[in-house]
């Protein structure tokens, strides 16, 4: 009937899918001081205050694999990715709600324990679960989650804000939850070919800790207002780092160099890198959901955050017909690229 | 390892799940006037406003069958679910965020259908899309959307204000969506038997537009501050209305009584009732997927709502003591019960 060429899903992949529904968006009001585009939304309340929503959905089989994901861990983790979201904008979360499609191969006792890891997570970072939606699916477990998060509206920092000469920082450290889902997918390729065999995971708690249990940098958040540092962009490390400090440069209309010699990166995390023999600094800038904090400052704040345990300083902030480049520890100057996901 | 009975979700059902995993959720904040347990949850927004929060999951196979939905509709009804829950607490909506898992059967043509749809409902509502997440899923089609509404504090209203002698209302009609659902499910029935079959759908447009394309009832809002009305209990009629009569009843510790005489039903869908023999009855009080406004409202307001066009005096609120009862034509009175919706 329609012989118009159709495309794949696999053929623009899950960026380029975003990139067209985006195009077709018109905003009616003018409350909406950011819509899609960053870590989440930002909405004028009419007073200083300004509300952010972000919503992340999580799919079996897609973002994580039940044979080696505790579902308390999966609980913990699918609300730690969201209050991410709102740490990204230098604001702290408040509310969320939880919709769960969840096929009849699961028992009640298994829900419980997903919501058991969501209740922990709600304690540890003081959210109050207010609504969502519960219902069955043909196959698998889906979670979607929405989020708040508030702050005053001249807290509130963008991936655009970035300016040539500002330094370019992480909190915490890189490509531990990789290496940890190396290890995971090790064990679990074991086990499908002898399935007698216990897993071995001791020695790896802490790489595992960063994969199936990460935490979101909401204390990091709690130290900028400390130090009164204002990052002037900012955005948290799901999809890797070279990705995300490519999107901080696009947005801000600069461009970035990074030094690979001021990668933070835990001994564990290099040590299994070794034993796996992965390219240490390429699971540093392409592991993924680190959920750290990439942000931009002004070089006014060198002296505070030189020794900050908790920060590195990794580049800096240029014009953006320098584009972005990596600083090999050879010397040896490429461009920074990002190998990115692609789900379909 | 593990000898506790488990047990299986579909012992429990949708509501017993929900019950059970509401148990353990405390609240952190003073700022949460109502969390779970209404159409929306209702949060402080420091000064005379509130913000309100609902989520909406809905799976293919289980909320839509593809094979009679058109995405564009689709989307559409997926926006309205949202829209519907804001408007059951007397308030507007005003951002959206949407977030789906599609499988790789689908076409970027057929996203972008579904998008459109949701791009309609948004400019027909005036609401922002400011969020969301698009993922890919190992099967189906899975739509989450989350919605927040504003108001004035003191003209939310919930689930539990009814009091003896308000008068029981609702808008529109009941039982179109319904009987919409049972002429799709027919032709597609024919058609999986006859392929070759083109589905006999004309004549029907009224009540295929209320199952496919339904509205929800923001104008209502704006006609009850025309008419300087606040319903003392109000609720969406998704599940059908005696089981959301109940619902009322229970929140607001009163009994209700409904006269099967006042309940509205459109022509056509009284004749397609008789078409294919189903009681109409029992469609109107069991039907669902209405999207219609049941409230209650002090009996002062009986002048203005007599002859309201949009409007039907269905029953009178009682005290506990005498329950939930159905006034036949017969004159005979039964004891009012929900025919619920289980999905596992």
């Amino acid at each position: 009937m329609d012989d118009k060429k159709l495309t794949p899903l696999s053929e623009i992949g899950e960026f380029g899918l975003i990139e067209d529904l985006k195009k077709e968006i018109h905003l009616h009001h003018k409350t909406t001081i950011k819509g899609i585009g960053d870590d989440a939304s930002v909405i004028d309340l009419g007073n200083e205050n300004v509300l952010l929503l972000s919503s992340d959905l999580l799919a079996e089989g897609v973002h994580f694999d039940l044979s080696y994901t505790p579902l308390k861990h999966l609980g913990y983790k699918s609300v730690v990715v969201n209050v991410s979201d709102i740490a990204a904008m230098n604001a702290l979360p408040r509310e969320i709600t939880v919709s769960i499609a969840v096929s009849s191969r699961f028992t009640l006792e298994a829900i419980r324990e997903l919501y058991e890891g969501i209740r922990l997570a709600c304690e540890y970072y003081k959210l109050d679960l207010v609504g969502g939606d519960t219902t069955s699916s043909k196959s698998g477990l889906i979670i979607s989650i929405s989020i708040t998060g508030y702050a005053k509206k001249n807290e509130i920092v963008y991936r655009s804000g970035a300016k040539e000469n500002n330094l370019v920082c992480v909190t915490g450290n890189l490509g531990a939850a990789y290496m940890g889902l190396q290890i995971l997918e090790r064990e679990k390729s074991v086990f499908v070919s002898q399935p007698g065999m216990q897993p071995e995971l001791s020695g790896y708690e802490y790489i595992l800790k960063r994969q199936l249990k990460p935490e979101a940098r909401t204390d990091m958040i709690n130290e900028f207002r400390n130090l009164a540092i204002i990052p002037t962009s900012m955005i948290d490390i799901s999809d890797g780092l070279a990705s995300e400090v490519l999107h901080l440069a696009k947005e801000s209309n600069t461009g970035i160099d990074i030094y690979e010699e001021k990668l933070p990166v835990d001994s564990m995390t290099s040590a299994v890198a070794q034993e796996l023999n992965i390219p240490l600094t390429t699971c540093a800038l392409n592991g993924g959901e680190d959920y750290e904090l990439l942000f931009t400052v002004d070089l006014s704040a060198f002296e505070m955050l030189k020794n900050h345990p908790e920060i590195s300083i990794i580049g800096k902030v240029n014009h953006f017909s320098s584009g972005n480049n990596l600083h090999l520890r050879s010397g040896q100057v490429v461009p920074l690229k990002a190998q990115g996901w692609k789900h379909f």
